[in-house]
């Protein structure tokens, strides 16, 4: 049963309140009716990594959808003694009718070009800004998170452990889904497995071998319950001279006898390059070649790879609180700006400065192409464009470096596709989400067309983000007018 | 209104794979009846710091009052092919029947004591250790977190601005009320403010200032809608040669005709230090030494020392991501352990060793007592004893450090309270909570027994949390056992 659970909850007031202050501010000043563009982007990969992962559309599209105020929010904004009655009126009869372009998840998305871009009524897109980025920073922080360790464990199994360390509900539960969409296989959260379909897995506590009067008896009674399913906890005493040893045994006195080929061993303490490696030629050596070792404790992409590189016999990986935190980089800064305002049928481009120049936004209404090389399939460069602009293929492109335009680029034998798809048009959803298991096989797909330069863990290769050269000029138009009102 | 979120959500199932298993395994084995107790407690204090703030006992009893399994979930149970008829119809019946033990919410606790006990059929009290965990880790992590940069205001009040960067909605939710507890003033959450009565606040964002034909007209418009409640971001174009111009401009001009103080200006970029003490300046000499000056740039308990330590004219900060995800420790690594059984009436003490000694348990159904000077008032020390063990204070008590028993204190002239509260008592919750108001002042009361000495940032005193005589009587005694039968 797959649920959705914002059916459930109303989240229309999970917003800062300025949005709410700015929208009052709108409606009651004469922009009613002023038509704005938004976009969401953001300035740096977590982990200083080469890209990241665009995860969370599913839930955002929920979020638009089911966005309304209800009497009791009413009352309560109406308490607030901030707000015009014909405002909350407005919010009683609230209905989106905004347009919104995203990536499909699973997109590998680069810092400086639009995930998110909202058009419609300046009320409405300053309104969602809250939402619109705690649902993609959140998933889309777990999702790149998840993939840097699952491809550290060069294709071995990655279960996702951390609901008890999660930030909350939604981290432990949308978390999970995040990671799956990264590449997880797996996760412990009974919830997301019934919401979301990612396949719940788990077998025992070190408690559970504390409840027995001996290892031995635990495990017999486990194996006895699940001999088709059959992991066994091995570090509760002594992994080597009392743990395996059980294991065996009742792999030999229950599980084989039952008919069943036992599942693995699990180990969550002790030095694990030392003891999956004494483990594996244990478990050999007693017929049991074929049961695996899994892993899981305080591990992260650095730790998996080091292990990896001291060839430990490990076969699948649990990973807790770094992975479900993101701990070593616990933040995805993506920000929504002003891109554009539309005056007579014309949108007119607006800029944020500011003292730091990475922080300056690219304004106007725009588009993201993707290109690919014709000859190996290999994406080669993101290119922002205005949004009704459309990259002219039929002769060499040369592409420039935003922040240092005399790094070129000619682009020959190339195709592009625009990244954006159409998610709502005036406020009615136009897009379909795939299946959780379809965006993780896309997301593994789009992987494969990365530079392996891009996707190393420290220094990667910067991917190319460049601008069209119609936008460039407007951008520089800009800040030569701005320099010369205001600095 | 303040509604109870988990009335609308059935959280039941968000908790391991494992539990479930555990729990069907010990229906199916004769362990249905068995009684055990578990303890919460945690190793190490974010952030390196002295000690942690009890959050999230309100939402865990939620939980524990609203635990049931509908048809729906006992429906997907089934369809995993793990638990069996008679165990899923105990689901369906499910009634909690354990007892709890937690510290009031917004008490000061330590790594070594338990801070929440569960005792109970093992069946039940293992099932909800995901969520007590997670439900306590996240809170008092957010709690504690605000409680440092709370501290380093030195009585400036902090505002909680970061549900744009929370790890999902319940972290910006439940993470706002968090941060109150540990002494924030108002958040930007606006359902916050909706469930729990945390005030929301906000103004304006830069897209508001970027939306009008200028600064000016901006600033104008937003103080004619607001002028009893009239901030303005000075920071958008450039703060002294057009932000603050603009705003004393608007001041003069709509504030103070409509009859009105203006509140404040608001800056969220450039160097705080140099342009509070200017803007200060310029305020002052136009006749607005009352207005107050908000900083909110990537802020955190380091930056605001170091701003005050330069003497920034701030009178208040606003803080987001590095105070919702507590970015620079994002974790708090509460465990949930196995203490003890009962049989026959008796409490037989469980231990879990480890080979890291700091990750040995403490067994036993226990209690912690807190000592209080009686001539200052001040925390002296915690000490954990059995649980029905009373501390004798008639006369002198020594204490010894749990980790080298050497190293001895001896008490007179103190007092001494029970920490743990019973929440439940045979499954129905006998504790009510109080108000959010009145956690955050216990908080503060509770804050102000502890030494100054443990309130430092970096290298805290090690506050003392001591075991009684017996307790650690019996631990090494089972240590002995352990390694004579183990190791």
């Amino acid at each position: 049963m797959w649920m959705t659970d914002q059916k459930e909850r109303n989240l229309s007031l999970l917003t800062d309140f300025y949005e709410l202050t700015m929208s009052n501010g709108y409606f009651d000043s004469g922009y009613r009716e002023k038509i704005a563009v938004f976009d969401m982007f953001f300035r740096s990969v977590p982990d200083n990594g080469g890209f990241a992962i665009f995860a969370g559309l599913e839930q955002m599209i929920e979020y638009l959808n089911n966005l309304h105020f209800d009497e009791e929010d009413i009352a309560y904004l109406r308490s607030k003694q901030t707000f015009s009655e014909e405002f909350l009126d407005y919010l009683r009869h609230f209905q989106f009718a905004c347009d919104v372009w995203a990536p499909k998840e699973g997109t590998p998305i680069f810092p400086g070009e639009p995930i998110v871009i909202v058009r419609g009524p300046v009320i409405q897109a300053q309104l969602v800004e809250t939402m619109i980025l705690l649902t993609i920073n959140h998933q889309t922080l777990v999702a790149t998170k998840a993939n840097r360790i699952v491809r550290a464990a060069e294709g071995r199994p990655i279960m996702e452990f951390g609901s008890r360390r999660a930030q909350g509900y939604d981290a432990a539960i949308l978390g999970a889904r995040a990671a799956y969409i990264g590449g997880c296989v797996a996760t412990a959260c009974t919830l997301t497995d019934q919401m979301y379909g990612v396949p719940a897995v788990g077998t025992m506590a070190h408690s559970w071998v504390q409840m027995f009067p001996s290892e031995y008896e635990a495990f017999r009674c486990y194996a006895q319950r699940y001999p088709g399913d059959c992991t066994l906890l091995i570090d509760t005493y002594n992994v080597l001279k009392s743990g395996i040893v059980n294991a065996i045994k009742v792999f030999d006195e229950i599980v084989v006898p039952a008919g069943y080929r036992p599942k693995g061993v699990r180990i969550d303490s002790g030095d694990i390059a030392y003891l999956s490696k004494k483990i594996r030629k244990i478990l050999n050596d007693a017929g049991y070649g074929d049961v695996r070792i899994i892993a899981s404790n305080a591990l992260d992409e650095y730790i998996i790879r080091d292990l990896l590189v001291q060839d430990a016999q490990i076969d699948s990986f649990g990973v807790g609180e770094n992975l479900i935190t993101s701990k070593s980089s616990p933040v995805f800064g993506g920000v929504y700006k002003l891109a554009a305002t539309l005056e007579d049928g014309e949108y007119i481009p607006k800029i944020k400065i500011s003292e730091s120049v990475e922080k300056i936004t690219t304004p106007c209404f725009k588009n993201v192409y993707r290109f690919y090389s014709k000859e190996n399939g290999q994406a080669v460069a993101d290119y922002v464009t205005l949004h009704d602009e459309v990259p002219d293929l039929s002769k060499p492109l040369t592409i420039f470096h935003p922040m240092a335009p005399w790094k070129k680029k000619t682009l020959e034998n190339v195709e592009c596709r625009c990244l954006l798809e159409p998610i709502f048009q005036g406020g009615k959803c136009v897009y379909q989400s795939p299946s959780l298991p379809e965006i993780q096989r896309y997301c593994k797909e789009q992987l494969d067309t990365l530079w392996e330069e891009v996707k190393r863990f420290e220094f990667p290769h910067r991917y190319y983000v460049d601008l069209s050269q119609k936008l460039w000029d407007i951008k520089q138009q800009l800040l030569n007018e701005m320099s010369e009102s205001h600095l």
